[in-house]
């Protein structure tokens, strides 16, 4: 994909991330209305919700470390799909879990909006 | 997301490991010239090359088990997200390996083909 893409996308991870663990509200930003968010299998609509849900996740401390991030081209109109996998540590865990998690990205305003948000913790195989 | 989404989902997910643990080339149906693959992290495009790489793989013998599917719409076209973690065992391994796939299914022809398909390997966080 073009190199163009490429930095829009690992920006927005970091940024992303750096959000999350820092102050959650914040992520605000990067959704809209239409935005959809689907955390272990609960299903959300709406930056209001989506927010909502994140702020009340059990847990204040939280730390994500991409292992890897993967992009394409998601349609002819600039949308990208990101797929990251990586660690994330919670406060009361001393063990990291795994967990992969795929935006959509759409243009906004000459920027970036998650339109989609897939989220799962991904645990080892038996 | 609608029944019918739903359903297309888990029939479109059933069918792609069905094909791809007993016959790989017969996922050829699956694809187009425009549908792109990051198969750990080596891009490819079109259906000729994406067949080739996954003939192409070190295994003849795969099975994968399915642990979670999530769905969105992807865009008001009738595009749809597709999530996937589970399990793949290969034949030189004795034990399964955990995976994250993610699809982006759009409409052709009554039916749906991949447009997008990223896959990785997912590790035990250390």
């Amino acid at each position: 994909m073009a190199d163009f893409e490429n930095i829009a996308t690992e920006q927005f991870v970091e940024f992303y991330y750096k959000a999350f663990d820092s102050d959650r509200a914040s992520l605000a930003a990067l959704y809209g209305q239409d935005s959809m968010l689907t955390f272990e299998a609960s299903p959300l609509q709406g930056v209001g919700n989506i927010i909502q849900k994140l702020q009340d996740l059990p847990f204040k401390q939280v730390q994500h470390q991409v292992a890897t991030l993967d992009a394409q081209p998601s349609d002819e109109r600039g949308g990208i799909l990101v797929v990251v996998s990586g660690a994330l540590l919670v406060e009361e865990e001393r063990r990291p879990m795994s967990y992969a998690q795929t935006f959509q990205l759409k243009p906004r305003d000459g920027s970036y909006y998650v339109f989609n948000d897939v989220f799962r913790l991904v645990y080892p195989a038996a």
